[in-house]
């Protein structure tokens, strides 16, 4: 498994009653597959995980599985709230032939999500994993933090690889990079701060913008690690409107949105998340049109 | 269904490897049943819902049903992210005699949680669920907040008879009360501000600590509903330990730890949650103790 | 000194270009002495006691004491980051003939602001204060907590008397009371869930809504102790839009306002507060006339 | 005025007893004046501004204007609630020689705090002071947040120059770097995090860290912008346990300890404010040797 470079989550496409839409998927998966990324995250936040159901979950790695070839990295979400649900569901990613799995922290029960509570929750996941695990903390959705010393803690487990840091705070990336050894990927999950992530260290990215943007994502990767700081802070500063939009501003239905207006198709969000506004898709169109005048 | 007094959130029994449990449940149950509690709630938060998985969640249900009679209010959770899945939920619940369930807002998608989003959502379901629904609002652990002009507007949906609130804000609360109509029961759901939310109108409470303490929870109801200030008051501030130490400081495992100590054996909690540590105990321990000491 | 009841913090009157107005103080405060409160106090968070400079401040009290009659208690905001400098505010306002000083727990180094931090700061204040001090915790404005068990610790030194305890936690409120000794008054701050905190057994409320609607907010605390339910609910519940609007919605110019509206001319606030705009005044009217043809 | 590179906060010196010690500050400031900085701040967060009146301010503007040459940039905190208030500290300020202020939002009447608020304080703040203006945003003290878009307005007033932006998120760093003109200086201080908003553009920085480890600030800064893009993050990681224990660990009283371990002598904390703890100072002490080891 190839853990550096940018990486894009996909969305899963619905139609509009809702139903799962493989169809969709299949002609979209190619468009992608031109972009230099290194590979795919499905079934992540921007997958909308949490509204498919576990046989509608298989489906769609199975699919994409089918047409994604093995040069390039597919990791399947696979994060439930109960231990042993997480481990069922990371055995049938992996029965399904995705290179690792992304597990994003239990966050239910808040108060009881101490460090050791993570520990067993990732312990025995990994234990029982057939291919490799990610650790995910996305502390702005569940409102649960996975510290960096707990993480290093856990990056000493032989099956626990990288992790998948989504939020913008540059210290606690930097303490990421710093505890856990060489060979353990931390990926940065905000296309906002990406180029401050870089520059402190990560290995790359797993960022919603890259299935919008992914030639520029890429470019941003290559030119901050190769030094070139004005033009790496240049293009971060072009990219900021649009990242924002499609996570702060609109979220899934407005990355959906953005997809479309650049010529991919992948449906409709699944309720309770309604469709882009107008508004929105207004907004959003005008960003790439400025988007691409600059970067082209 | 009756929607007044109090009910209690009952915990799902797990043996110490974390299999479901029957037999403890069926154990349970009559224990319960001789209290004055006026109903029943499964697969709440306090039974640890989301580390359950559909079968599972299902025989529980059956497994209550057939010993709870039903001169008593059997409720269930069946909150899901999906609004799809939150249906074919309260479908399977109705289908096994309860008779209404309790929806707690999606939440992951924080951003996109708007009113609008609301209202698509339990629309949906309660246009579709058998049973009476029961809104459910619990921002400390989800992070998004189901303001009372939204729940009133819900209020008008004929399959929607009723909301938990589990925030301990008053004003709130009095805001329920008075903006939805005489018919809804607004249910609160922390034991620690009980006595002043049922000044501020509740009909009932749907209280962790009512698993615990029956007896004591419906007399400081019936104490505050009948003007008896000063008794309620002294009776509000004995139960204050007891119900902080099972919610913000133990949790779950708190509950279930203190009901052992009680005589009612419901198990264990499931991956990631751990069993109460011994200090935990000992501190539920006393303060049981120094409750029944008081309340005798 | 009486510390119980309602008491009204006063607005500091400024004339149009910011310049403190005494004439319009001396105008005004034979108004409030019509009412059946059980007294004022001066230079709190209402008036606007951080934009005075402490020679200004002097003549606030010094106006003030030469028009209320020594019947009613008189209170002084002295609050200062530095504690020497709380100590010289209070000896002033001490020499100016308040009855008590009101001292708002500092707040700038919040890191630092531990118990021990607040212990230091108030036993400093009540050991040097010729009158009896209250404490003042408002955790909104301030982002600190002064926890009950400090405070309770702090009652037992005989210089201090009581505490304004600003936030709505009703929980955090009966710990007051039940932790700290019968002569110690706890004093709610928020007008929103007054009806609560008195029920949790408060001696009284320092309520800004009081300088507006005196007689409502003492009418809602004697329905309240004496046991009339249902009118103090709705009473309650008639006065929530108003308590909103000046605090929440519009703050001071809001309050300003409002009196305004009221027949009490009490000026302008001052930069960087900007008097409440037109729609903010619109509302302001509507709230107060609906009011008014409920509680006629 | 020289607003790039390396500035430092200084402490103000206290004797044990709280009174102000310029004898300290006399001896303290030419050891400070041996470093590279290009210049120094009196009276911010770190120089407990809050702690003292109006004349002992002065007093310590006066001393390091005399001590501090012309040649290295002398600023002053002046932050006032009230506009009037900050306008004549301002003033005052000028008067004795410093060559610019540093004006940190209003932050008691958090509601108010409007971007009409902060655009009305700095505009008559910079309309009359007779020295330039640098705003100062400190979200995690004050709970308000001066928004990019706010400051850029603000920036193109003639007298406004520059920012302080102790923030450590980056995405509003560099919308501040993007949306200012480019004589504008965005200064970072947060130390945290410093690599980082070097990397996203900014002038340089006012750093506590500074006033403890000027050369490594310095260097740090250096290093970042002439790209040597390992070593710098090598020094960032270096710099952070030390940049923490100052700021959130042991705040103001921790780099008073820390001075004084490293030979500069500042005296004692004013309360409420109290000495480090032993605990705290072995931490310091143990910090900095690990520091010096590295980086000698």
């Amino acid at each position: 498994m190839h853990l550096a470079g940018v990486l894009a989550p996909l969305p899963t496409p619905f139609d509009q009653s809702g139903e799962l839409d493989l169809a969709r998927l299949r002609t979209a998966l190619p468009q992608w597959l031109q972009s230099p990324l290194s590979g795919f995250v499905l079934l992540g936040t921007n997958g909308e995980a949490g509204l498919l159901n576990d046989s509608e979950s298989a489906s769609v790695i199975e699919t994409a599985r089918s047409i994604v070839p093995t040069s390039r990295t597919l990791i399947a979400g696979t994060a439930r709230e109960s231990t042993r649900e997480a481990i069922a569901a990371a055995r049938v990613a992996a029965s399904l032939g995705v290179d690792g799995v992304l597990v994003r922290t239990p966050c239910f029960f808040k108060g009881q999500m101490t460090p050791e509570a993570f520990e067993r929750h990732y312990t025995a996941v990994a234990d029982s994993s057939p291919v490799p695990v990610l650790l995910y903390n996305f502390t702005a959705a569940t409102g649960v933090n996975l510290q960096p010393d707990v993480a290093a803690r856990l990056a000493s487990h032989p099956n626990i690889v990288g992790i998948k840091e989504s939020g913008s705070d540059i210290s606690q990336i930097a303490d990421l990079v710093a505890l856990t050894p060489p060979g353990f990927a931390t990926l940065a999950g905000s296309a906002s701060t990406f180029h401050a992530a870089v520059y402190a260290g990560v290995s790359g990215g797993i960022l919603a913008l890259a299935a919008l943007l992914p030639d520029a994502c890429v470019r941003l990767f290559d030119l901050t690690r190769n030094g070139h700081q004005a033009d790496a802070r240049l293009l971060q500063r072009q990219l900021l409107p649009l990242a924002r939009l499609i996570s702060t501003s609109y979220g899934v239905p407005g990355l959906k949105a953005a997809l479309r207006l650049s010529g991919i198709d992948v449906g409709f969000p699944r309720l309770p998340l309604a469709p882009a506004s107008e508004s929105a898709v207004a907004a959003l169109k005008q960003a790439l049109n400025t988007f691409e005048e600059a970067f082209a």
